[in-house]
C-alpha cells in the first residue's frame, strides 16, 4: 500500500537527504530518481537515471530538487499527469509572476501555477492539506519566519525602523556543485558574509510572508547571510523592535501559545540560548528569546538547512497533501 | 640598545602571541615572562617563571596579559618601579571606578590609575605617545570601534533606534584555560551565540568610546557575540542607521578620509566584502561598506583577535609610548 | 515489560550516547543514571544523580561508563545485587590480573571477576549470550580486531615481522573532561600522533585477542594512534604481510565468508575504500581490502568510536546477554 | 639589482604561495605571472596574464607551477631563452623517460631534459648550486625522504620486508581546481585514504631517491596517503625495520649528525612527538624518532605541503642555483 514517489534532481544534497528520508518512510516507495550529472550512481538503494528516461506517470507524487527555472516546467508536466508535486526550488514560492521576475531576473516559465500554497506547515497547515502542489520554503525563510511570523501577525513588531536578521549557514546550503566558493581550503577557518542587505533572493520570499500578515513591515528587512565553516545547520539572530504596548514577556507568551503544540518547533525556556549543533541533523527547529530592553527582543532560531530547511519539510508537506500525519517518517 | 620587556601571564594565547612578536621585534629583548600554571615551559626561547620570582625592576616596559582584577595591582607595582605598562586586561579600560564596578561586579582595585589612556592608536595616537601606562582595548571593542567610531564622531549615525552589532569570534578569544565550553567536541560543527543583547562586558567599553564622541548613542548598542568554530579571527557585522543628511556615499567618503593613511586599516573598495580569513594571522584590520538604502549602511570589519585585537595592538601601544614607529616589529 | 537499566558515569560522551540509545530502545527503561560532576543535569529526559544516591537493586541491568579502576568495584557490587553488567571501561577486558597490572600500573581491584567474556559479538557471540557480566571492548581494539582477527585465526598473517596498525581517532575518544589536549584551539588544524609504537594500553588488549587465535603474533603489533581534528569516528589502516600460501584473493574470500551474514559489518566491494564519514554516527563497521602485492594486503576499517566503539556495542552485548536480538534498538 | 622572475600557473595554491614568498624576497622582482583561468586577477600586487602573453625573455628565472605534462615544454622554451628554471611539477623529477612513462602513463614530452638535478637541498645541495634547471620534489617525497634517506644511505634499514609510510595531507595538496573531492561538505569531518599501497605516483619518485643510495629498498615501499580535513600541512608516520647492527640510539645519532647544521630541519629531542600544526605555515621540516624495540623505529616527519613541500623549496632551489644563500627570503 506504498505511495510511489519520483524525485527529480536527486544527486544534490537535498536530493540525497530526501532519498534517505523516503527510504525510512513507512508510506513511500521510490519509483524513480533522476540526475543528469550522476546517472548510474546508486543512492539509498536507488539507481539514478537521466531525467529524460523518467516516466512521471509511474509516480503518484513528485519531489522536485531541481534548480529554479527548471522546476516549474517539470511541475507543470507532473501535475498534468495527475501527480502531486512538492517543489523544493524557488519557482513556486512567490505569489505573482511580477515578484518572481523582480527577484529572479527572468519571466516566470509557468505563471499559471501561481499562486501555489506556501508549505510552512506551522502557519499554513490547513492550506496545504489535500493540495496537489506545494511550494517548499527556502532554508533562510523557514528559519526566519519561524522566528518572526507569529510576532508580525500579532502586531508585536515596530515597523518604523529596520528589521535586522543576521543569518549564518553551513556550506551544504550552497549545493553540491563543485566551485571555488565551496572548496574546502577556501572555507576552512573562514566566515564570509555574502549578499548582505536587501540583495539575497530570500528577502523577497521572507517579506512576502511577513507582509501578508503585517504589510507595514514590507521593505524593512535587512538580511545578512554568512557562510559558516560547517557542513550543515543554519542559525538566524533576529533583532526585533517591539511595538508600543508589547513587552518581552508578552512576546514570550505569544510564542509559547503559538508553538506549544507544534511537534517540530522547540521554544527553549528563559535563560537558554539556541546553538547550531542542537538543530543540526534533526527535523525540528529551535527558538530562544532574549529580552534586551522593554522595547527590544532578540530571537535566535536554528534549523538543519537540509531537513527542516529543505527535504524534511518537503516530506511534511507531502504528508499533509496526502492526508498523512505531518511527521510521518520523520521521527 | 635593546629595551628590556617583562611579561606577566605569558602562557595564555595572548601571552604566547606577544612573546612571538617581541622575539621578532628589533627593539625589544625579553627580561622575564611569568606564568604560575606553566612555569618552566620554554616559549620562544624564554623560560617562564612564577610571577613571584619576577623582578619588575629588571624591565623597562611591562606587558600585562594577566586576568582583569589581577592586572591593576601589577600595573601599580610596575609603575612605582618606573616601568612603562601596557595592560591587556580590562582593568584600565573604563574611565571611572564606578563604570568598572558596574560592569565587573567588584570595586576597582586601584582607582588612582583611572583614567588611563585608551590604546586605540587610530583614534588616540597623540594621547598614547610618551605615556607611562596604556589600557589595551578588548578584541570586540577594537573591531567595533574601527567600524563605527568615525561615523559616530562625525554625527553620521542616527541615535533614535538600536545600533545592532552582530559579532563572531574564534575560540582563542575565550582563552587557553581548559573548559567544557572550549572542548573541541563541543565547538566542532557548532555556532553559539552567548551573552547577547546588552550583557557582555564589552558593551560598557564600546559605549564609553562611542559615547565620548556621540553621547546620544549611549544605551543604544545591541551587541551579540557568537562563538565560531575556528581558532582565530573576529568579524563584526554592524547595522548603521544613517542620520539625516548623510548618504552611504558620504559615509564612504568619511571612512576613506579617516583610514587612507592608516597603515593597519584596509578599507576595501566598493563591491568587495570582508571575510574572516583575510584578517586572521595579520596585524591589521579590514573594513567593507555595504549600502542597504539611502538611510542604512552595513559596515563589516574583521581583525585577528590575538593580534590587532590584543598582542599586536599592545606592541603598537608600547611602540608609541616609547616614541618608536607604531608598526615597529609588526610587519 | 521494560527492562530497568542503571548507568554509572552517564555525563561523559559514552554515557550520553548510551542514554540516547536506551531512550530509543523498545526494551529498556532507565531506572537511574549517575554523574558526580554533572548531577542535576537532565539528559534524554533523565535527571543525573550522584552515584552514592543510586540504588543498584532498582536496575536489572547495569552499564558502567565509569573510568577504569572505578568500574570493577561497581561491577562487583551490581553483580552481588543480581544485576547483569556491561562494563565499558578497561577493567574487565584483560584476562588475568597480571596482564591488568602490567598495562594499567596497579593491581586489579577485583581479580575474582577475571576472566570476563570479551564482548565483541562478531567473534564471541556464543560466549556472551546469557552472561551476567561482559567486558565491552575498547574503541581501537574493536576496529583493529574487526580488521585483523579473521585473518589471524585463519593463519593468513605472517608473523616474522611487525604488524603495523596506523590508527586515527576523533576527539570524543579522549573523553569529555576539559583539558588542554582537547582544547579547540589546540586541535583545530592539527594532526597529532600519540603513544605510538607499543605504548598505548590498547596494545595489550589487541594482542590478547589476536594472540588467543594466533600465538605467534604476540609482540608483533606496532600500533600508532593519531588524534584527528574531527569530533567522532575512528579509522585504522592495517598493513598485513600474508603468510605463505595466502593470496589477497584468498584473504578477501575469507573476509567475505566471515562477514557476509554479520548485520553490523559491511565489507566494501573491490575498488572501494573506507572513509571515516561513512562510519561516523552509525552503529556498524566498514572494512575495505587493498592488495599491495601477492604477499601484502592493506585492510582499512572504520567505526564510530562512541557507537560500535563503545555505547552501541554495549547495547549489543546487553541485548545478547538478555537473549534479545543483537541489534535490538540499534537500527 | 633585482633578479627578474616569471611564474607560469600562478593562480593555484602553489603559485599564490610562491608569489607571496617572492613578494617578500629581497633579491627577486616579478616580471610576469600567468594564469589562463584567472587572468586579470591581481595577486600580491601582480596582475595575472594569459600564458601566451608572457614573454619568457623578460625573466632571468622561471618558476613552473603548471601541471605535469605542460611544464616540460615550458621548461624547454625557457631554457632555450637562457633562463634558469625550477619546475614544481613532476615533469623533471624522474631520471629516465622510461620511469616517467611508467608512472605518468604517456611518453615524456622532452626526454632531452632528463636527468635533471633533484632539488632536495638537504641531500643534493652541491648538485643544485649553479644549475640552470632543477626539479622541485613532490610534497610527499620531500617529507618521506627527509625522514628516511639518511637511514637508507647509511644502510640502517632492513630490506627484507615492507617499508610502511602512512602519510596524511591537508586539502591544499589536491590543488585549487574545484572538484567534488575537495568540496567542503565532502571533506568536513572526514578522513579518506586514497591511492594506497604502491599506486600513488610519488612511490616512483620516493623509491628513485631511496634506491639511489640503497638499491635493495626498491620495491619495498608501501605508501598510503590520507586526505585530512585541514587546509595545509603534511605528516608522515614511517615504520622502519632496522638492519642488523643498528639500534635506535645509533639511528638517532646518525639523524642528529645529518641535520644538526641544516637550517630548515628540526629534529625534536627524545620524548617529543611531531604534530602537524607546528610545521604548518613554516618553511621548515620537523622530525621525531620513536624507538619501538631494538630493531624497530618509527620516524614521524611533518612539513607544510605548500612551503617546504612546494613553493618554499622552489625558492631554496632557485637561491642555490643563483649562488644565493639557501634560505634567502624565507625567514
Amino acid at each position: 500500500m506504498s505511495i510511489t514517489a519520483g524525485i527529480y534532481g536527486a544527486a544534490g544534497y537535498t536530493g540525497r537527504e530526501l532519498l534517505a528520508l523516503l527510504h525510512r518512510h513507512p508510506d513511500f516507495s521510490v519509483a524513480f530518481a533522476t540526475s543528469d550529472s550522476s546517472s548510474g550512481e546508486v543512492v539509498q538503494g536507488v539507481r539514478l537515471i537521466p531525467a529524460e528516461q523518467a516516466d512521471p506517470s509511474q509516480a503518484e507524487v513528485i519531489f522536485l530538487c531541481t534548480p529554479h527555472g527548471a522546476s516549474a516546467k517539470l511541475a507543470a508536466g507532473a501535475l498534468a499527469e495527475g501527480a502531486r508535486v512538492v517543489d523544493l526550488s524557488a519557482d513556486l514560492r512567490l505569489k505573482t509572476p511580477e515578484a518572481y521576475a523582480e527577484w529572479y531576473g527572468h519571466p516566470h516559465p509557468h505563471p499559471e501555477l501561481l499562486p501555489t500554497p506556501y508549505g510552512l506547515p506551522e502557519f499554513n497547515r490547513a492550506t496545504i492539506e489535500g493540495q496537489r502542489r506545494v511550494a517548499n520554503p527556502g532554508c533562510y525563510p523557514t528559519c526566519t519566519l519561524l522566528a518572526l511570523r507569529p510576532l508580525a501577525q500579532a502586531g508585536a513588531m515596530r515597523a518604523d525602523g529596520p528589521l535586522v536578521v543576521d543569518a549564518k549557514s553551513g556550506v551544504s546550503g550552497a549545493g553540491r556543485k563543485a566551485s571555488l566558493d565551496t572548496h574546502f581550503v577556501e572555507v576552512f577557518g573562514d566566515l564570509k558574509p555574502y549578499n548582505i542587505g536587501r540583495v539575497h533572493r530570500h528577502v523577497g520570499e521572507i517579506e512576502q510572508e511577513l507582509g501578508a500578515v503585517a504589510p507595514d513591515l514590507l521593505g524593512k528587512l535587512v538580511f545578512s547571510p554568512h557562510l559558516l565553516p560547517v557542513d550543515r545547520g543554519l542559525l538566524a539572530t533576529c533583532y526585533v523592535p517591539l511595538a508600543e504596548g508589547w513587552t518581552p514577556e508578552q512576546a514570550r507568551h505569544l510564542m509559547t501559545e503559538t508553538y506549544c503544540h507544534e511537534p517540530l518547533v522547540n521554544l527553549l525556556p528563559p535563560g537558554e540560548t539556541v546553538r547550531l549543533r542542537d538543530a543540526a541533523r534533526t527535523n525540528g527547529a529551535l527558538i530562544s528569546l532574549h529580552p534586551v530592553s522593554e522595547s527590544m527582543l532578540i530571537v535566535v532560531a536554528a534549523i538543519d538547512n537540509l531537513l527542516k530547511g529543505a527535504s524534511g519539510q518537503a516530506v511534511e508537506n507531502m504528508n499533509l497533501a496526502l492526508g498523512l500525519e505531518q511527521r510521518a517518517g520523520l521521527s
